[in-house]
């Protein structure tokens, strides 16, 4: 697979981009729950039940991590990585159940260039991460930090 | 420890709950950078001083996981659990190293009944994690579901 690199000149207002998909297995579920979200609806089938959940559900955290991973993996690509400045946005409209299938669409909402470091700038991308109904399971508005080609910035400073 | 449970009367606006204290791991960043965020600025020592990071740092999903577990764990204590119904604003102003001691702050800036689901309500509470030297390392405004007293209940349907 060729790794194409973007950098802030590369994006663009409405660009979107999709990721590959992930299934989450129940005892993943749990094992992450056991670790960072000790709460019954997150590890034991039976005490889910009767909760706001209605049955065993992956801790929000989870699906977060998760579609990290799927936007890692994505061909979103800013040179640099992938370093989140911070969110406007983030919310669980639906709960992932064992057995979803995860992907992640993300598009492009704004583009700037940094005031006060010239050599990068600010892409604001809203993250869906849909399940295997194609049902919003998470949706992140945020804010990644992107460098600027050298080249912009050279005929800046002549 | 006697456990106390917390309905939506129980909360006011200014009320602060605190956390226990949680010390990260090196290797604990990296397997939970390997699964979910697998980028060289979490994985590798080397690697990570030549970028933005300047050094290993943990995974802001990471760092939220953490800052979970903390709030799971700390006098906050919503009945029916700590459930988000997302987020007005999250952001990492610094970024977590090897050997952070962290901990939670928590306080209650609003609290309001659901008016499509009257047996409940929503308390937004401003997350603050921070490090052994008191730097916040993560910064969260949510809105949790809470749920009413049965009393409160019964005598407005009276």
């Amino acid at each position: 697979m060729q790794s194409i690199e973007r950098y802030l000149e590369d994006f663009e207002v409405g660009q979107k981009f999709s990721s590959g998909r992930l299934r989450v297995q129940k005892e993943q579920i749990k094992s992450f729950a056991a670790e960072f979200d000790p709460q019954p609806f997150h590890l034991d089938d039976d005490a889910a039940r009767n909760t706001m959940f209605r049955g065993l559900a992956a801790s929000g955290w989870h699906t977060a991590a998760i579609t990290m991973k799927l936007l890692v993996e994505s061909d979103l690509k800013p040179a640099g990585g992938i370093v989140g400045a911070g969110f406007d946005e983030l919310r669980w409209p639906l709960p992932v159940r064992p057995g979803d299938e995860l992907r992640v669409e993300s598009e492009i909402l704004n583009v700037r260039t940094s005031k006060s470091h010239p050599q990068q700038g600010l892409i604001k991308v809203r993250t869906t991460t849909l399940n295997q109904n194609d049902e919003p399971v998470q949706v992140a508005v945020g804010n990644l930090v992107v460098p600027r080609k050298a080249k912009a910035l050279r005929s800046e400073n002549s």
